[in-house]
């Protein structure tokens, strides 16, 4: 966040009376997400409290408290934003100008990149993940929302275009590519598949298996 | 385990002398294992101490510190005999006497019955799983590859028999569907895959991908 945003939001709020939400409360989220998410990565969830993050940012916890109402909120927000930066590299791929089974590799790809990227750090797996998992969060139904409408345009394209199968029902399809494509995204399954080298040439393996099931 | 076999254990144990191992600290250790899974499975992993267990079977925890070296270690050899069990069941089915289309279908399915006997407790996971995917437990060595060698004979009796293509490398395709047949055994990805009927329909889904790829 710039030194010019976190100075509005401080500004905005000493004017600021319980209740009232305006923009600056969105950017003073944003920066508490940001602050957060650097601290989880840097120290692990566990082991950050909600006093650190108001100490890092220059608040009090009191004062976090008026933004979320606990540390599994905190971490609950902190995983969507990471999962929407995800549905927004795939989306991006979804709408370029190029043939299905180009877009429909090059998704799987990005899947990879941005799970690896937001998720396991020196290929550990961040400690968020595991206490995700424990607790059962439901903070991916967006996610799963737009992984699946991804695939279906990409899908539907590749049918149109003459490049993929008719056949089989496009739901079913679209299911089967869906319930595959967690090899890519999951942190959990990611961290086993051994190193970078290898889990690449197992990946490529799966998206070949996808393209062949999709042959005309 | 029988009332027998626990008395001959018992006996042949009072004249046991520390550093000899024969059949039965074998049935010992069988026995350990077998009422720590239970204990496990009816009061979570982390709620069961090695007290427990010994008091369970009458003995002390000292004498079951000879057995095992922690509570881990008790966890591991769980899960590893877990998926020995499951091994097996898959070996069973590769082995049948039907076309390779069919096996391919009745092991997937296997995987995913046995998985969740084993590991999903009125749909929520066995907190075994998630300390051993925190503290990264190797248990699933032998059975990773148990499960590549058992999709490597179906897939290669397919080809045989002219039910699958020949083109792609035999050891792309088995890898491929090892890492797909994830969904089916993961407890993880399992958890999230709805109710029961919701994940029958997914994961048909799945298999009918994997069975139009090896088309020839």
């Amino acid at each position: 966040m710039s030194k010019k945003t976190a100075n509005d939001t401080a500004s905005d709020l000493s004017d600021a009376t319980p209740g009232q939400r305006g923009p600056a409360d969105h950017e003073r989220r944003e920066q508490i997400l940001s602050v957060a998410d650097d601290l989880f990565k840097a120290h692990g969830f566990r082991k950050t409290s909600v006093t650190d993050i108001a100490r890092e940012i220059g608040v009090s916890s009191a004062y976090l408290y008026r933004f979320f109402n606990s540390k599994q909120a905190i971490g609950e927000a902190v995983c969507a934003r990471a999962l929407s930066s995800m549905d927004n590299a795939i989306r991006a791929v979804a709408e370029r100008d190029q043939p299905a089974t180009q877009r429909l590799r090059d998704m799987l790809q990005t899947l990879l990149e941005e799970a690896l990227r937001l998720f396991l750090r020196e290929r550990r797996m961040h400690d968020i993940i595991v206490v995700s998992i424990e607790n059962q969060w439901s903070v991916t139904e967006e996610h799963n929302r737009v992984v699946y409408e991804t695939i279906e345009k990409i899908v539907a394209d590749g049918r149109d275009s003459g490049e993929f199968e008719r056949k089989t029902p496009l739901d079913e399809v679209c299911t089967a590519i869906r319930v595959t494509a967690a090899a890519y995204a999951h942190p959990v399954l990611l961290s086993r598949l051994g190193d970078p080298e290898e889990m690449e040439t197992k990946l490529t393996a799966v998206t070949n298996l996808i393209l062949r099931s999709l042959a005309p």
